[in-house]
């Protein structure tokens, strides 16, 4: 046998071989379908190639194992006693589906062949036994049609021409009354027969295959094919799906929706997808086989439609529902047939849902003891929750609007804005105050200032995972992507969506929640969460805030990593605190210095002609620090806040424009060769690695201790005149790679602290610590750590020196990266676990080796992506920092990381 | 006693406790004072306090372990008895003296004080016992004035003023007739002595201690407390010497030099240590103490005349000469005293030597079996060996110069060319075919450029371990540096150098073998072993060639690293070859594209519109890359030659002046504003980490697929048609930081290969790899390997990235850096161990094993610097790539490296 004497076929109906812990062996669908045998429920017998058959396959050169032969006839002799029916039989056949089924489902892989087994004979038999001829002879062409396709290759001989068995269909349904599929007479039936067989005698220069074994057996052996087919390889490449274990092959003994009024297929989910609500939620087709659900030829009816049908149907499927979830724990998303007023199921799989529907099923579903918390969290994907906090369409404005796309739902809530096609259209209208939303094929690392300035992206390619969706949820924009229904024109400057034509400068709407797209502008609302967490509303009016408040707790109960904010402004902070942060992990003091007046001060500084003169200039500047810091430190009420030292290279605070720079000149007194000549000085050739972050304040101590004044005075304003908040600041030296640059830095901090102490005589509690960012600093952690009281990972620019990458930089190769899959995912919003996080990996164990209580965050991006976290908690982090619309998530995600996956 | 029992003072004399083994214990002094007793030449008897008691000493607050003081007696009653004197006996006292002795030599520590024991009593014993009444108070006055400096303190009260003692003497000698020391009468000196001991009590506040225990007990703490002293611990830090194991200090009888004209002081070479000939070499003073023939008051006569003054004593020095070298087994540079006719050694050392003398002395040893090969190859700094190959002035042209100042021999060689004080003056005078001399207070990155212009470099400060220095050898540049007597005066455009005035364009001549600077031009000439390599002189001919071949023969003997060169061009693979090299390492491919008209398709190439049209004009530049390695190939001869494919971003290849740009528009039929946005989008913020590299490569395939057809072409013409040389071709593929990037670009070379094989009918021996310079590619070099047959390490860019720090921008912080001690050397000079080298050492275990026979080299500039090599042996590198003219020095470190310290 395959691998020793290790079962590799695996029956299910009477008698059932597996159960749903073996997917690795059965594939999902497999597993599923022995579980449900195994429990009870209507499941037409059948049987599962292993995927080790799969490995022998691609070992063997598409060969079997051993007795491989024997075992499939033994098992088809088992779905005949069942069935009481034999395969083959010209009298009474016995029709089989053939399925694939991996672990992980595979878009891309050959999925279904309908009703094997069918030959020029048999399907007399069919159609004698039935008594229904035109039934037969639709099963047969059906047949041929999948087979043909799936099988034997017959493909368009080009895009114009269409699919040779459709392109056949359609001329005859031209020719019929009513151009329906159902209006199609036996006579016409018979007639497409023999159509396709001729068409596939053309394509493939063989008669289509009458012997049933030979049709089996090259079913099963395209299955194993298709699993190495070019759609399939790239699917794995890109969803990091391994090669092994294959996938393997679901034979089954056929059941038939199609058999008169009395029959039906259909879809159902055990609760609502979209809101998740606990009620049956599907649709179904009358007189049909599956494909015709999905096909879209016919309109499926509502679910619900099918009580007042089939009333003792409709009562066993929501027995169904019942048994399902309490089997599975989790929503199903199921497939069934109604043969003749009996139900059978097909498939059953852990559903997909919105975001919103995910909180509030894994929240009732626990208080409906079907599960418990951890493995309530564990159902909720972490970016669902920003559903919750996501802006809506105003209830009575989306009640008009017309939807005329539907993509993927990538980045919750709602937005309006006008179409822009590029970054700097984006640009030049948000300058006007216009809000915008970003519109394109994809996104790349180019449209980042593009997605900054917009309220929501849409793309017509691209899944949840694309670079459109991750960087959106990043910066908490709306997000529709992959929307087939858009296409765009950009010579024209044109987009085009269900039939409307909109240009830069149109209104458009989306619903990042649900995918849809419309024209126009559409007032939104803040979420009831929002309006909770903003004091607009009583959080015992609102069912969601419930749900939110249940899964924040929960998530903080199990979670054993920090979050954090980066957070500049107090405004941010007060944010930030609503959603749960911990603490401040980032101020970034630059951002202090480009407001009004102080730009103008910064700018004297940088422009000094000595220590002194730029000494006067920070003693100008000193006041607005210490006044912005102050505030800070009140908001925080005691939490930690990390302050980074100026980090920027100095020529960012300088005005690029000519005439600005004349200007400047004219107001420092100075001509304007000096001025020239001193931002030419400061212009280099790779910013990025010149003179910036400590570098600064090691070639200008009087900046670091000007900084240090402003923050240790206003952490004695903060904690004295009658507010009494205890005050923790963390100050972080920026771009350190060897220990004398922290040992420089961190004894100006001390000696600055010492003195505000002894002159405002109090104590100050306090920490001095670093980034880690240039990877030598990762590298010697242990020696930094002898200097440092804590570590805080800047991923940003730790990922844009080890991999030798400016992020300005990669627009121009970053489609070809992704094209060639060299990057699975931009690697500015996902750790680099292989390089990166190798060099994270190291710097904890040295550092922690050098200083056992050495406190060690994130505050580069990453810290709220979620696979991130779970990394960050792997190797032992302290804590994240994120965006404050990112905490939520983050806290989720976090105790999911805790929690492992269960 | 300070560690447990461990002795802590070692006699030396009658009986000797230490010897040579006891460097760390005893000091490198007091180790060597040891083995010549041991050994039995005249060393008068003393005994060393070892470094323990000064670790004791530091710990104690300077206190002293118990005992100490008893051990101190009976080791001065040990000296007593053999010396029949008593310390402090008012009637024939025994004198003393104090030395500090580390391990290392240490500049900045106290050095010597004589004569301790003196005071107003035994002044009058040694008067009355010698009978010379005036050597005793000249002896005296020598005591208090250098007790007084050293131990006391007393110091100049201003700059201006100048030290209180000198002033007192200077004074003194104006009244007096001859104005010389000697010509100081008795009377005299005892007047001095009274003024002395008034300027003691003026600047302590204490009376000259009278004291002899008292004496020796506080010259004991100054030596001990020396070795804390500001200077010291700056020399400390800046050559890595570490504080442990402290200093010891030597207590020696006092023997007198200048007890009249049968006595005398001097110091001696066993071997000229300009020439390395096998000569006493070194000068003495008649009647002096030690301190006299350093000062320069006097000056000494050649040791040469001492054979007429003293013919038995110059016989005695000159068994001493033979002992001390057969017994310390190295050229020796010794102090000596003679004493009524009688000789007393005080000191030796291994001696400093020119980079001639090193090599010549080594190979000489060896042939008088005093040393083995290994022995000599350690005797050799391995920046010596470029000493036998630089140019030197013309034997004629030198009579007549007039060397007007001394600095430090820093890169070997004659250099003569005009005066430049900036790297703009030395590429606009080196644009215009001169020759340049860049002059400098220092250099720091910023020159690297006028370096590279100029023939030679000139400083005013710093050591042979300079900036200027390190990077001046490593660009094999004539360097002269810390030459203090010449003075810069920038704002004038001017240097001083003994009266001489030169300005901007004025010729100046340097001898970087000597230190010696020249004004004007001074025609140079070939040395003799360049001579015989270039087949201009007869191997026979020339001494120096033949040290030259044994110590590169014996080199090749014990190096296992082996060493390449970094060439471009066959000329330069000519060069190397001579000089050794047994392959290229780095063949930069870009540099073949600037030459004539290639420069414009490369330029067609970058502007072209679209795939066809870039492919239109790499066909047009392949036959001229074909031929360029067809060149080299054949140059080379069979040995391996590693070729990187295109490196720099695409913009270097653009000209940057508008009227150039505007040229090329027209040249291409192109728009100006067409050529304007190209030049525009391949504009980066950060060149260095941007589109570049394996990026070019896999953005746009046709180019890779060029240089390979062109090196796969070559490689058949080259090893076809009647040549018929093996060609081993190494494509390395550059900014290496995924292994699917390598795979991309090795999947095409491949193809490219057996295109070409296929086509051409013949076999080729080939090899595709990668630079290792992203720090991802170290950390991820286990994947790298799979694709990888060989890795190079790129030192230059993975300095860049992982210290985040860019050659170009570091300028602005770099006299910073130094100053504060953050880096210690130039990082892109030295490979920086801790960070860079820990990179290197992770990829080269995590490469080899994946793949055990991987070939790993280094081709930075690295690669040519000794102490880089000793690293790069120890982590297992296979090789190193340098400049051709380095490739002697490599093979030497190489050597050495092999061989260990020994």
């Amino acid at each position: 046998m395959a691998q020793g004497d290790r079962q590799i076929v695996f029956a299910f109906g009477q008698r059932t071989d597996g159960d749903a812990t073996m997917r690795a062996l059965l594939g999902g669908k497999g597993a599923n379908l022995a579980e449900m045998a195994r429990i009870g429920l209507p499941v037409p017998p059948g049987f599962t190639i292993s995927t080790d058959v799969c490995g022998w396959y691609y070992d063997h050169d598409g060969g079997y194992p051993p007795g491989f032969d024997d075992l499939l006839r033994a098992h088809l002799v088992a779905i005949e006693e069942q069935q009481g029916k034999r395969f083959g039989d010209p009298d009474d056949p016995l029709l089989v589906s053939v399925r694939s089924g991996a672990r992980e489902s595979m878009p891309g892989m050959m999925d279904t062949i309908l009703n094997l087994g069918l030959n020029d004979d048999t399907v007399e038999g069919l159609a004698a036994r039935t008594g229904d001829h035109r039934f037969a002879y639709d099963c047969y062409r059906r047949f041929i049609q999948m087979y043909g396709n799936v099988v034997l290759g017959v493909r368009a001989e080009s895009e114009a021409r269409g699919d040779p068995f459709e392109a056949r269909l359609d001329a005859l349904k031209r020719e019929t009354d009513g151009g329906r599929d159902a209006d199609l007479e036996l006579e016409q039936l018979a007639e497409l027969v023999g159509r396709y067989k001729a068409i596939v005698l053309k394509h493939t220069g063989t008669r289509f295959p009458q012997d049933v074994d030979e049709q089996l057996r090259r079913a099963i052996g395209a299955v194993f094919g298709s699993w190495s087919n070019e759609r399939a390889v790239l699917y794995r490449q890109r969803y990091g799906i391994p090669r092994s274990p294959g996938t393997a092959v679901n034979i089954q003994a056929m059941v038939f929706g199609n058999r008169g009024s009395d029959s039906a297929t259909g879809v159902a989910f055990t609760r609502d997808p979209a809101t998740g609500e606990n009620v049956m939620y599907g649709e179904y087709l009358e007189n049909a086989q599956g494909e015709d659900v999905v096909s879209g030829i016919r309109t499926p009816r509502p679910i619900a439609e099918l009580a007042a049908d089939m009333p003792e149907t409709y009562h066993e499927l929501e027995s169904v529902r019942g048994k399902l979830e309490r089997h599975f724990r989790d929503m199903q998303d199921f497939e069934f047939t109604i043969e003749n007023g009996r139900l059978y199921l097909l498939q059953t799989r852990n559903a997909k849902r919105t975001g919103l529907a995910a909180v509030r099923i894994a929240v009732e579903m626990n208080r409906e003891r079907l599960i418990d918390r951890a493995s309530a969290l564990r159902l909720i994907p972490a970016e669902s929750i920003g559903s919750l906090l996501a802006p809506t369409f105003d209830t009575d404005a989306i009640a008009d609007a017309a939807e005329v796309a539907r993509g993927l739902p990538a980045g919750p809530g709602a937005a309006s804005g006008r179409v822009v096609f590029t970054s700097q259209q984006a640009a030049d209208w948000a300058a006007r105050s216009e809000r915008v939303i970003l519109c394109r094929t994809e996104t790349s690392p180019e449209d980042l200032k593009g997605m900054l300035a917009a309220q929501g992206i849409l793309t017509s390619r691209g899944g949840v995972s694309s670079h459109a969706a991750l960087v959106a949820r990043q910066l908490g924009k709306v997000c529709v992507c992959g929307t087939a229904g858009v296409a765009f024109d950009y010579a024209r400057g044109t987009l085009t969506a269900g039939g409307v034509v909109l240009r830069e400068g149109d209104a458009i709407s989306l619903d990042g929640s649900t995918g849809a797209v419309y024209p126009g502008e559409i007032a939104t609302t803040p979420s009831e969460v929002q309006r909770v967490l903003d004091g607009d509303m009583k959080p015992e009016d609102s069912l969601w805030y419930g749900y939110y408040q249940t899964v924040m707790g929960w998530s903080d109960l199990y979670r054993r990593i920090k979050v954090r904010t980066n957070a500049d402004t107090p405004e941010m902070a007060t944010d930030a605190i609503r959603y749960g942060a911990e603490g401040i992990g980032l101020c970034r003091t630059e951002h202090m210095f480009f407001e009004g007046e102080r730009i103008h001060v910064m700018r004297r500084m940088i422009l000094a002609a000595g220590e002194t003169e730029r000494r006067a200039a920070l003693d100008s500047l000193l006041p607005y620090q210490r006044a912005d810091f102050t505030s800070l430190f009140r908001t925080m009420a005691g939490r930690p806040v990390t302050i980074r030292l100026l980090d920027p290279p100095l020529h960012e605070f300088l005005p690029a424009a000519p005439r600005a720079r004349r200007a400047l000149a004219a107001k420092f007194g100075l001509s304007e060769s000096e001025v020239e000549e001193r931002i030419h000085n400061l212009t280099e050739v790779n910013p990025m690695l010149g003179c910036r972050g400590c570098r600064l304040g090691i070639l200008y101590p009087e900046i670091t201790e000007m900084q240090a004044r402003a923050i240790f005075e206003a952490a004695v304003d903060a904690s004295a005149g009658g507010y009494g908040v205890p005050v923790q600041p963390e100050i972080m030296v920026p771009l350190v790679g060897f220990r004398e640059e922290l040992a420089d830095q961190a004894a100006i901090v001390r000696r600055v602290a010492d003195d505000v102490m002894n002159k405002r005589g109090v104590g100050l509690d306090y920490q001095v610590g670093t980034m880690i960012e240039v990877p030598r600093a990762a590298l010697v952690a242990d020696e930094i750590a002898a200097e440092a009281e804590f570590f805080s990972f800047g991923t940003n620019d730790l990922t844009q020196m080890a991999l030798g990458l400016s992020r300005d930089d990669m627009n121009s190769f970053y489609e070809s990266y992704m094209h060639k899959e060299i990057y699975s995912v931009d690697p500015f919003v996902r750790i680099d676990e292989r390089g990166v996080g190798r060099l994270i990996h190291e710097a904890v164990r040295l550092g922690r080796a050098s200083r056992r209580d050495l406190k060690i965050g994130i505050c580069g991006e990453h810290g709220g992506d979620p696979a991130s976290i779970e990394f960050c908690q792997a190797v032992g982090l302290d804590y994240v920092s994120c965006s404050p619309p990112r905490v939520p998530v983050a806290r989720l995600a976090a105790a999911q990381a805790a929690l492992g996956p269960g």
